[in-house]
């Protein structure tokens, strides 16, 4: 390719802080001058799509594969290559904004990289507007404030800090909106499960990880309801199995979070079940365990975890 | 070990950025209340012992390793492992300031991670004094002007930004020095390589790297007279081929970087000499060859050389 255009995505199963933190990347690098486009790698869910409309903002283009478009990207919201483009190593890497822990990401070049244990990618944007002396425009405070609230559940969530509450309160004003209202609304938007199908459930925000030798899938559903999962649960277990097996899996998790209560519910298939049971210390029962005030799939789950099977 | 103290540290075998970032941002988390010292992996080189005189700044305190002290560590102008403190892997590393490409680097927890691609590590750190809105004190900003005249070769590198440029502007005006003159003094501090030992000169600043499937490692050193090391050729090579045995790596490069030339002359080992020849498009003569125009090791180097052998 000889383009000067660089595309900016976040990962796979976009979440609200991955579509919107793309979209607002994009609209900050253009206003600095660079010619980028926002897209993503995976269907829109509802909860963002609430945040989309009400903001007024188009939802990123769809994309396969970049290599094809561009040389070069920069990533948002992730930099593990397993939850990245699939040709991502055909690319360049020019810059990464990120709040995840690093792992599985290599570059050849030296580049920008701003990762900050923040609840929110968009809370690291939020500041670097302020570091380039740009002015935020309204829908783009809408997105940001979106992509905190729904990455914190309304600031319920442990990897939430004080950073990510000022932005959002900072933000939820050049929005122009009531916070608590909004987010309520924008949460329960993305939490009813009764209509999607089982493939939908487990796709939702699924991330792959290393952990020690194994491959691990975790899953996780925001629920006002758990009996959106429950009364299907045999018909999930056998999905997870199936996925288990097509991927080489040693364990697959899915998290069912109550957004009110703010519990998960743990529902776990693969060899390595026991890990489940020494990381959270709870006894699992047919495959469940409730895992009480986990909400953070990067705080509560995946450390524990790690630790477990390393 | 229960202690809220944090050593920074940069790469083994430091080099000026690398002993000055250390000792810079350790004063910037000091005024920002934090329980920092900062520490060195290796001896200090003449030309670092020349700025730390020029400024009055005592040496960090060489460790060999840091589990036996602290919980966490903040890494400065580093992240690859294979650089870093042997131990590494017992502690938790909460940030990295760096310039280079990212590598065998993986956190189990998010972290702060800040790469920039500019020329030195201390550039970085003269912006965050700003985001901190913290001044910066006489002596800081002598070790900062310091680590980016060694990097950048007083602005001759390839590596050299515009940012690294207006830095050490106004940093020679904090510091009170004339930046050209202080520099050649400084560069030519660290130049005179007759005093040398072999093994000083192989080790003064090594690096190793993965490059595909070898291991390879690449020394520099800064001269003014490229006879200091030609005038022992034959011990250099066979010193060379015995840290190639013991480490078992595939390629050692030694690149002897002429200050005022700006040219580098090759010399290698090891049974992947032929990837010299087509990295840098030369013909090896008793395996060396002069590389025109090459002072960077991480910009005019490893990239080509990564690629050839990947």
């Amino acid at each position: 390719m000889s383009t000067d255009k660089v595309l900016v995505f976040g990962h796979q199963n976009p979440d609200t802080d991955t579509i919107c933190s793309a979209l607002v990347y994009a609209d900050l690098k253009q206003q600095l001058g660079m010619n980028v486009e926002a897209v993503r790698l995976g269907e829109v869910g509802a909860e963002t799509q609430y945040a989309l409309d009400e903001f007024g903002v188009d939802a990123p283009r769809y994309v396969k594969e970049v290599a094809n478009e561009v040389d070069k990207v920069i990533l948002v919201d992730h930099n593990e290559r397993q939850q990245s483009v699939q040709d991502l190593d055909k690319v360049q890497v020019m810059e990464v904004i990120d709040h995840h822990r690093i792992a599985n990401f290599e570059t050849e070049s030296p580049l920008y990289y701003r990762a900050e244990p923040v609840g929110c990618t968009a809370t690291i944007l939020n500041k670097l507007y302020k570091e380039h002396d740009v002015s935020v425009k309204k829908e783009m405070a809408g997105l940001m404030l979106s992509a905190i609230i729904s990455d914190s559940l309304l600031f319920k969530s442990p990897t939430c800090t004080k950073e990510d509450i000022e932005a959002a309160n900072e933000l939820a004003k050049i929005a122009e909106v009531d916070l608590e209202a909004y987010g309520l609304e924008m949460l329960k938007a993305g939490a009813d499960m009764s209509d999607k199908t089982v493939d939908q459930l487990l796709n939702m925000d699924a991330k792959e990880f290393t952990m020690g030798s194994h491959n691990v899938q975790i899953a996780q559903v925001n629920v006002v309801d758990t009996n959106d999962v429950l009364d299907r649960i045999n018909e999930v277990k056998a999905e997870m199995e199936a996925v288990l097996a097509k991927k080489g899996l040693s364990l697959f998790l899915l998290a069912v979070t109550d957004i009110l209560t703010n519990d998960s519910l743990a529902i776990v298939v693969g060899e390595q079940t026991k890990a489940v049971e020494s990381a959270f210390d709870v006894s699992l029962n047919e495959g469940q365990a409730t895992l009480k005030g986990v909400v953070s799939r990067k705080k509560q789950i995946v450390p524990p975890l790690t630790n477990a099977l390393s």
